[in-house]
């Protein structure tokens, strides 16, 4: 499906639907909005589902992964090759992501969107690359308008599989050596913030490393003039494979009414192109967490987006959003299970004894 | 058993365990560090259980309810009578702590420690009523000292129970109308702090019942002269049975080398009391959440403990508990199940391609 399409398949959420749901938690046992951010959850699960009750599984973890030319510039602490080793440690299920997947009972679906090297992957890997690896975004845009329409393309189908078998939320991952400086550029073109106030450590460099990265990412918005107006040019021209097919997988997932959970700082970059292209899907989203990115604040806060978790969390792959998973499970629990004041014979506040 | 004898067997933990399960960590495929606070978890829970492979279930989260004199000079929004209500609400599994404990795979435990009212409790309800609430706790002592050491007894032999049935985490719960005024008082006694910083809204007071009850507090403070370093008679003075049974439950668990979660304001008062009667208790602590309840800033900083979760709950009931548990599930995963660099065949930091 074109990104034209499937931006005209994303219908506002049912605002409707979440009245009714906080109708039904300020019924319930407990002192009004004393279950603080999970009554949020679940009114806002409402009105994604259109319902009051709802279930949170099944559902997966889409983890893309994919090279960036621009790890050519030493913007990373990790030679490229681990993307694809990476990509071996998922499909052997040893990853931070497949042990959390499997914790919080969702799916994980690997994708290679173009890593380097010559892959074997087992069948367990997604081989939907559009390329070896991007080109280098310092010096001209990191792939084509056609690749990066293709990218949206791939992660939408992924969502609408996952819908069609039944998921109920789909979560987002991403793994790709050199993949903080293309959302930290992203970040710049949709926040309007300078590249040095959204370019961190990634997994690690040190000051040189710091300074270096902030002067890619300089370069790369200079040589490519990116426009938050024209956001799949901008997608294309300071993106990464991985990247653009996870704006597939929100817009993809925002179109079959799924929640979409957001991990990280990468997963926020591809959160606010699709946002861009298509404003209704913001309403779809979850931040996780808050990232140790720098970036991440800025994305956040475009999103308009408060991250129900605060870990520390700077490893990507997908790990935060699983980490959020049970407080979706708990809310939908409540909505489900919990008893109201009428129905257990519980006095209100207020009432005499 | 009496209080010293179970004082003398908390164990401090085991540091080395927490460091051979950070260089594990560190181990693994992923940037340093860059699990952030579940690495934090996952030492802290080597440490106390002396292993760096452990299981975090079953579990139980021990919910103990009681009335308060105080409820008399209207501190709550809610009549005394809902205390009772909620304990069948409890017994019903309707109650929001049932919902979240059951979506957390933990049994509850309800103890009722002196509901007001002739209670027909089924037989999920423990009965170790100490009476049928406390004094005014605002004109002398809420209880006396047999009965704060009857409270701190009944608690550590249910974690010893829960221990021997093979649990390893155990959870604190509680209810009972007018608790955070005992809170309050604890609060103020253990952290210095006075009665204004610490008395908030609890259920959800207005201003004039909020300046009501500080003043209650500051009565108490007065009449009662409670000091820190006679933390038993404090408790007695300015606590609840339901609180003073906690303390019990927090040494117990202790003293049986079991993780122990604390909810929020009221537990970080019988936490308060617990590390002051056994200050090595604090290490098998952890905070699951930060209240919304003012006093609980104070009480965690006292505590030095950095709660996991900020989702603006004020609920007690030991909820915040329980969406704290998958933490530590994913904590215990990542220990028991996340490949390493080595066996992954992955370049670490630094590498050369």
């Amino acid at each position: 499906m074109d990104v034209e399409s499937l931006v005209l398949r994303i219908e506002p959420v049912d605002r409707e639907a979440a009245a009714a749901a906080q109708r039904l938690l300020d019924g319930k046992t407990k002192p009004l909005g004393s279950l603080g951010r999970i009554e949020e959850i679940a009114s806002r699960l409402a009105s994604i589902y259109r319902a009051t009750r709802y279930a949170t599984s099944p559902r997966a973890v889409v983890v893309m992964a994919a090279d960036h030319g621009v790890a050519g510039q030493r913007v990373s602490a990790y030679p490229q090759t681990v993307t694809a080793q990476m990509v071996h440690n998922f499909a052997a299920g040893g990853a931070a992501i497949n042990v959390l997947a499997r914790t919080m009972r969702a799916q994980t679906v690997i994708v290679d969107m173009g890593v380097a090297g010559s892959n074997d992957w087992d069948g367990s890997v997604r081989r939907c690359a559009l390329g070896a690896a991007t080109a280098d975004l310092s010096l001209g845009a990191a792939m084509t308008l056609a690749q990066a329409r293709a990218a949206v393309a791939t992660g939408a189908a992924i969502a609408g599989e996952l819908a069609a078998q039944g998921a109920r939320i789909v979560a987002t991952g991403e793994m790709g050596i050199a993949n903080t400086t293309a959302a930290a550029a992203l970040t710049a073109v949709f926040t309007g913030a300078s590249a040095a106030a959204v370019t961190g450590r990634g997994t690690g460099i040190d000051d040189a490393g710091l300074a270096r990265k902030i002067a890619v990412v300089e370069r790369a918005l200079q040589c490519n003039r990116p426009s938050a107006s024209r956001p799949l040019e901008a997608l294309a021209a300071v993106g990464g494979f991985e990247i653009a097919g996870l704006v597939g997988v929100i817009l993809g997932g925002a179109a079959q009414k799924l929640a979409v959970v957001l991990d990280g700082f990468i997963t926020a970059a591809a959160a606010l192109a699709a946002i861009a292209i298509a404003p209704c899907a913001r309403d779809y989203l979850f931040a996780s967490h808050r990232s140790a990115e720098p970036g991440h604040r800025a994305a956040l806060a475009t999103l308009g987006l408060d991250p129900l978790l605060d870990l520390g969390l700077r490893l990507g792959e997908g790990s935060g959003a699983m980490l959020a998973m049970p407080l979706l499970d708990a809310a939908a629990a409540i909505m489900a299970e919990m008893a109201s004041f009428e129905s257990a014979g519980v006095s209100g506040a207020g009432e005499s004894a």
